[in-house]
């Protein structure tokens, strides 16, 4: 019992803005990509910074290829970009980073908060 | 600045076992469903206990009648129940509770945990 | 075995900014005062918008008394505010609000944004 | 702006189980430690596996001397251990584990719910 729930506890939890949730359709994601995207990140949290079609499409109601064709779409899009790492001996590898989802949602997040302000300030003209 | 910043800090974050990713596809669940519960439990969160499909798809990429359909197959497949509330001066209301999902999830993730077992004790054995 | 482990996940996560830990020094505010802040924030979260002196020194190693003064001390600091709340039927009540806290941590977290900007300019001229 | 905002989303959030909060009275754990053991979570979940004394304690209102004796402590009374690593390139290193705190805190918690579970059926006999 102990041991079952020691288990949940090192799975541990996923965290992320609200505003995603309330803005991925704004950045043109649907909900499979919004998907893809918190897998790679659950990835990243996890330790393994590129995660393979084949890993990422076990957890997913998709084929192989049609992830391979989703990942490839969002990069093309500017929400994962691939960069270059060096592990401590040396040894060069690629990783993954959502950095710019994030600078695309506070992007929008931003741009939705002028677009409210401005409506009050209608509505308080009016 | 500052009032931006503090509107980010007040939407806040949404935090869900990382079990949920790793087994939303033993469940059945798809990824459009996967981010409706995700948005129900946002909106249960934020005080909202029982959003319309409206309010709903809004925030998603299908259309209202496909969001309703969602929700009632959801509610069908034992992921979302609806509960009766009553307010402190008597109104009754109803509201949803995704309870159920985290019960079959617990029960996922259980059965998970079994079978890595049982393979373990497989590979000790040969 | 299912049943604590639902207990488990019903009990849920507290999640707070990172900046949070990094920045309460600069608040002036030490760990006595952070954990009660914290505890206050866990009760707002679980519905209990009014939790008292009695209710939070139980969780924690400070007499009621303690307890009572900790409060006063982070009203008065501003971190903590007594805001005036109605129910549905109309009765009046009072209820905790810890946005002051985030507005304040904001403050700091900018503050030391520009902190190290400066640091950096200078470094750059030399 | 939008650059700080960028950063206050970098710095990202600490999520913990709601239980170490109602939890760690229970574990012989006061406010004092609570805060340090989220300072060393904090750490190892950006990346630094070994804290020293003056990194904690810059953060901290105590004093490095007094950080390192807490530490001392913490790792005495069996929440944290002290692990060996192995970098890829073969060089071995220490890190900290709060495995130990999870373990404890899971055990607390289930006598927690068994005492509970006992006094329900005490004052269904009764």
């Amino acid at each position: 019992m102990n041991k079952n729930l020691m288990k949940w506890v090192q799975e541990g939890n996923i965290t992320i803005p609200r505003a995603l949730l309330t803005y991925y359709k704004e950045l043109n994601i649907n909900e499979e990509e919004l998907v893809l995207l918190l897998h790679v990140f659950s990835f990243l949290e996890t330790g393994n910074d590129f995660p393979t079609p084949p890993e990422i499409s076990t957890r997913m109601t998709i084929s192989v290829s049609q992830c391979s064709e989703l990942l490839r779409k969002l990069i093309q899009k500017g929400f994962i970009t691939i960069e270059d790492g060096q592990s401590t001996d040396g040894i060069r590898y690629e990783k993954y980073s959502i950095e710019p989802l994030w600078e695309k949602l506070v992007q929008a997040f931003l741009m939705g908060q002028n677009q409210q302000q401005k409506e009050q300030n209608q509505q308080t003209e009016m």
